[in-house]
């Protein structure tokens, strides 16, 4: 469990859960629990993606895959508990900093973002669409479901624990909504123009595996005016939320023009 | 997901929960949510045990394991969703019959009974004795865990639906804690004397496959005597607790002389 979670990467959803804390004037330390639990259903998802039976990959973050160190059986275990640890974690957060509505929504929103509703959801069609020449609106259920919905989780985590409104927590939705979509693009386009000392992976291998991507679909220009107008339709929903935003502005910024 | 819920099975967790509820004279339909909850972990650790790289099964209750229908990715997936799941179904249930409280508690208890310090715990070490002569204490510390602290979660978690005090569901907890090392006597003892027809696998297939029993570590009288001694002092805590306590007496009688 530790192996996997302190292999790094880019850690952008509790980014989000906290710039999310910072735009409602909120204490970040009440999101320090449910920051790591969605940390930990991330980590879970990229151990059993990673296993031989699903993407079958060796290297991740550029160390040895979990179960290339632990064997298959402890890795599909660590990231089992991983999974439970993650429910498990969002009770213990104090009760000053959120009360037990709090956290029943906070855990609500979780099971649904992660679940078959969510990502599981999304990597089964994933899974599902293998070697298949996908429609734009399958690429994007892909998407939503298997990247986005944990993104929005962390934005309207945030929310939540700041006792936001309904309604502002809707347009948090649909900020983050763009704001996943317009990372998956980027991802596509870095698979294309990245530096694979930067990325992390051989630069084309989606093209090299018959993926479906945004570029293959789009075209390159396509996908980059794509890329630009969620970045912008993103940045348009935060301004509708008349939060102090600056925070996650600059995430939605750096989405854009991440080179990894 | 539903494939392997429909299987069947035994549902001694569901029932247990049922029969803690009925001891404290409390409406069984406040357990639902929770007993869907406990099966479908069980379920999931099923489907995972099941994998090639854990127990390597091809039949579970008379039908193929999920992954020789469905294929070892989406087995893993589909078990993922189960163990997801579990929480969000807590969470919806009615506010009638469970404040937020409750509902914490129960996510709480689910979380730590299934987890690393559970369940998947339990899983572990079982993997690390394989082909081990293991001593007593080792043996009861992976019974403990594997099977017995989502028993002992049942019972508690009717209690938590009822309202009991802290300390009679301490009490009950010892009761589930002598009723699932019963259990796994019991299971132990009808490897050996059981019928393949009944118990659902081929006699004998513990000494087989090497692995250390009670019956391998006491002998077979050893294992009855014990196994005896766990029901009575499961029904001595039963006793203590002053409730009703008719048909979780009654589990506790099955549970010595079931035949699988």
């Amino acid at each position: 469990m530790l192996y996997s979670l302190e292999a790094g990467g880019k850690r952008i959803r509790p980014l989000l859960l906290f710039a999310t804390l910072a735009a409602f004037g909120a204490d970040t330390k009440k999101g320090l629990q449910t920051a790591a639990a969605i940390e930990m259903i991330h980590t879970y998802s990229l151990i059993h993606d990673d296993l031989p039976s699903m993407d079958n990959d060796d290297l991740r973050r550029g160390k040895p895959t979990n179960h290339k160190v632990f064997g298959d059986a402890f890795a599909i275990l660590a990231g089992d508990a991983l999974l439970t640890y993650s429910f498990q974690i969002i009770t213990e957060t104090p009760a000053e900093w959120a009360n037990a509505e709090m956290k029943l929504n906070l855990i609500d929103e979780l099971s649904k973002a992660a679940g078959a509703e969510g990502m599981v959801g999304g990597q089964v069609a994933d899974i599902s669409g293998e070697e298949k020449e996908l429609t734009l609106n399958e690429l994007e259920y892909i998407h939503i479901h298997k990247t986005g919905k944990l993104l929005e989780c962390s934005v309207i985590s945030g929310a939540i624990l700041s006792g936001a409104e309904k309604e502002t927590i809707n347009i948090l939705a649909e900020f983050a909504y763009h704001l996943g979509l317009a990372f998956q693009i980027r991802d596509d386009i870095l698979d294309l123009e990245g530096t694979e000392d930067i990325i992390g992976k051989p630069v084309g291998s989606d093209t090299y595996n018959n993926k479906s991507t945004y570029p293959s679909l789009l075209s390159l220009e396509g996908a980059k005016k794509s890329l630009h107008q969620h970045i912008q339709q993103a940045k348009s929903k935060l301004k509708e939320t008349g939060l102090n935003t600056s925070l996650l502005e600059e995430i939605t910024d750096l989405i854009e023009t991440r080179d990894h």
